[in-house]
């Protein structure tokens, strides 16, 4: 670490030459590497997290369907999880993130390649590729979301083309608008993780469809009373629950998009604490109020507490201190608990209750922002939630119309009381547990 | 790299700039900054690993209780997870570690505040938030214990209220006297991740609630005779098993604390290997016991054998040998062996073996740390040991008295017989799989 | 950071000392600090999603067999993760890793000590405990593997011996050949992650006992007739599935040994894209085939056409591009949907499908390396899977002769109708759902 002095001019001139600084330097790990491994990594960690949810979703849903439907939902899920990575890839990451500026929607048919190191990845400061993971992720929950609501009565094969459609089309043109940055981001629209991007999109879609659809057969009297189709497994739905907990983590930690830096690291960790404490006010607020309202705490009305706090809080989990946090996950537990009902009068059958959750409470915790980020504005906030709603209800509604007209979207009555596994799968969920189809 | 040399004075006094080489400095990362952010990082994956384990104990738990009881089991485990994250925020997380210096608590009622990088943070080298979730899933790693061994009989609100109290003030009383710097921490005493601080105390606090609420009706005869009440899902339980597994190498190994160093990582490494290997010794020898006393090998007690392995090397899971690691969770094993039958004998009726595997292994593993760390000594962690149990039985008793005598802890026999699903929760966990209450 | 001229000698050497930039240099991290605690890192989070993958088989083999044993197949699961770990360390690591050098196998018996910083921790960059688990976790995968095929009639003592042979002995030996730089390595054979390795040598292990063991009562009549024997759950198969495809990124990733530079995790980061995208060609494909060749989608194959799209690209995640890695992984599909009912047809009784997914698609994922892979040829890849395998199959074939014919390794008729459940393990899986053994 000593200068060596080589040379003395005659001049006065004095050349300095530091040659073990020189060979030292290189044994120093620079920020930019150094920051570039750890934003890489928070990507990968966020990633797989984000991507068990897709695990989430499936039992979540494999639990509040009947035995009848069980198997169909495990294979949608599994399904959909596939066709959104093939349609992100062959088309939905560039509409989303190629060229928007300002704009509308990205490039057309120009599937991302994964470049080994270079291109713009150094200056980017982060490896594409786990970009591109991460960012394929949240586009497969989106998909995750209209599984449920339509469950027990919607054929495979619609199911599967609205996906495709869902992914890699509708998803990225709205994901466009915000985080392409497109014309909402120029706005100032804010959603950090996506309560609207992600939860509400997948939201309307499921909307649009259980309009187009219809409710399930015995669901609602002619006399508008509601017959309960219980769930086959709660224990099933509530590891469903953990798992989108636990993944949640990623989901609205690793959408800081960095972790090279004390700040972002710090940030996560805010991140982190204020997820979890919207999720927990969410359970909290729906166990008091099931127990004032009905006496009985029914426990998927909590499952979906803890789900409308995570989606309440996504659109800001890092301005709000945790008294806010609490707040803004507590309203979601308060959705829930009327928001579930409600749709029942509408008859609108949302099976697993994706539609609060997911849509109400997405809405909500996009509306929301402003209290804790000043940057955000009510106008503006409100403006991107009924543009991206309008959007994605109208040309969903679109595409189940389409595909109604054509193929068909809904199986026969005959298919719905014999269930799907066995019209549509071949294979009983529990072929040892249930006489199929003779209880309910 | 090259310093350059900008002037000579004629004085003789030769001043050399570098701004090549200070412009360089900026480039590369500081030991503080990068040790910030690995160590911020520890926390953040060990503790969503932690967290993780709520849904283990979820699972554990549903697989283990009867099929009428199991919704209860789910709602009480996503609740007490979230009323423990709420109760450390108010108080808990303040008790245990604000101010204690060698005392008996630290501060009441001063919410924990996430501040964005400042305060302290960079002090103490990591988020303070993410310091904060991840101690504060050791909470509630605490809470779940309790509520295995309680289950099917035990009313949801008493349970709930518990809860509050033990992880807003029982557990971070004894919290403190350790990992607060309290006075056991003075003394010498050593608990590395909790065998005794976490999992001793749920297992007393469990302890003292199944002495005060009684058996199951049916459980045990007046000749002393067991009945089995078999768990309704081996494999939820197995499931719980391998995720509580899996969220043990978070549990001790981000116990730790610090990753910003070779010899951090190094040591959280040697951390994985002993835990995973205390655990595996502890399902070999059950199943050796099992064979050789019963000729047929239990699977629930194999499961409980991998726990109390666990359980056994989180007092020290990093100074011991893997001979010795192996040799500390396989007596975990033995313990479960012998006195999950030795509770019988007392007629102490615990559901799912919490009492063997968190108490009685976590009084073993704490111990037993002198015979791999040095610094530690037999009689004070007797003192330990005795002190914590005697202050959270204790205190825990009196809790469950006076719920006992004002609201009632325990369900009626009628409702016991129809299960706590129908009594309380009003949704079965499995409809269409059981008519429920007809076999048990 | 400005050097200081301290001394003009009168001689006209000049002495320039930096106290400054001295002090500062401990100030920054150094490139192989940072860059271990990276690369154990690695190991450590590649190790936790590896290890999950045992929960991931339990679940998967749990919701495939019959309910009469469930709890079989539960405790071979977590037993032979824990007599996996015990062997390794007793004999398999040193086996095939210390001191092969171009040779057949390593060291006998030298159980590998975990040391604290230091030995050669410092030169290799990474803490030899971190890659003691990491290798730990992929012999457990080995034998997970067997455990499938040959449920529902196997004795579990046999099994666990055999399970204690191939994780001491076998894998590692194989495994010696070229990850431990043995002969294979030194030719230039090519499994960058174990397709070969790790899922052919399980699969091989399994053909030979499944060939030796027979196939279940009933399962085949004379007249080649098959019957189908569904699983019992489908929601855990599918779980197993998602547990699966996750720790797959650890299994996958993390094979890649460092992520201590922008290059190695700029490639883990390809890993993670390709592995996910050839699992989702194989859901596709599958899904695609029953379409049109059967008109109903089993959702077991679509399961294992994930898994062995999976399989399929462990040889290679890292070379393709993502329409490589699509049309590998795809190929791996069609490999289930042919070899499945080709097994049925030579009458070799494969449970839940182990051997086209990780032995067959295990051959095709190690014969295709070529195609992205310059480095790898056709003929040394033929020449390692017919080496491995026929030692494999050799000796697995040997030692299940052995067993059988001294212990036995079939349980009896009379047990095997009751089921596995009650003959060997005294617990029923389901004790309330099923009256067992009654239906099928």
């Amino acid at each position: 670490m000593k200068p060596l002095i080589t040379t003395i001019a005659a001049t006065g001139l004095l050349v300095v030459a530091t040659p073990a600084l020189a060979q030292d330097a290189a044994k120093f790990a620079t920020v930019a590497d150094t920051a570039y491994i750890f934003n890489t990594l928070l990507f990968l960690i966020g990633g797989f997290l984000v991507m068990w949810m897709a695990a989430g979703f499936a039992m979540l849903e494999a639990g509040l369907v009947r035995s009848k439907n069980v198997s169909m939902q495990c294979l949608k899920n599994i399904a959909l999880y596939s066709i959104a990575g093939l349609m992100f890839w062959i088309m939905g990451y560039n509409l989303m993130y190629d060229g928007v500026d300002g704009g509308y929607f990205g490039s057309w048919f120009s599937p991302k390649a994964i470049d080994a190191v270079g291109g713009n990845d150094l200056d980017t400061g982060y490896s594409g590729a786990s970009d591109w993971f991460f960012q394929m992720v949240f586009c497969a929950t989106t998909a995750s979301i209209v599984s449920g609501t339509l469950a027990e009565r919607i054929k495979l094969w619609p199911f599967l083309i609205f996906t495709a459609i869902l992914t890699g089309i509708l998803y990225p043109i709205t994901g466009s608008w915000e985080w392409g940055t497109g014309w909402l981001d120029q706005l100032g629209f804010s959603d950090f993780a996506g309560s609207t991007l992600v939860h509400s999109v997948g939201g309307w879609a499921a909307l649009a469809g259980a309009l187009i659809l219809g409710a399930r057969h015995g669901k609602y009297s002619k006399e508008g009373n509601v017959q309960p189709m219980p769930g086959s497994s709660i224990p099933l739905a509530t590891l469903g629950t953990f798992i989108l907990w636990l993944g949640w983590f990623g989901f609205n930690g690793a959408s800081q998009l960095a972790m090279g830096t004390i700040g972002d690291v710090t940030d996560i960790s805010r991140i982190f604490v204020n997820t979890n404490m919207a999720a927990a006010a969410g359970v909290v607020v729906v166990i008091a109020l099931m127990q004032i309202i009905y006496g009985k705490i029914d426990v998927t009305m909590t499952l979906n507490g803890a789900l409308a706090g995570l989606v309440s809080i996504t659109a800001e989990p890092l301005a709000p201190s945790i008294l806010q946090s609490v707040f803004i996950g507590g309203i979601g537990g308060v959705i829930v608990v009327f928001a579930v009902p409600m749709l029942d009068r509408f008859q609108i059958d949302d099976v697993v209750g994706a539609i609060p959750v997911h849509l109400i409470a997405g809405i909500w915790g996009t509306l929301i922002v402003p209290l804790s980020n000043g940057d955000a504005s009510w106008g503006i906030q409100l403006l991107g939630i009924v543009a991206i709603g309008a959007f994605t209800f109208g040309l969903s509604a679109v595409v189940w119309l389409v595909l109604k007209s054509t193929m068909g979207i809904r199986a026969s009555e005959e298919e719905e009381m014999l269930g799907m596994d066995r019209a549509e799968i071949g294979v009983e969920a529990y072929p040892e547990f249930t006489a199929a189809g003779t209880r309910f």
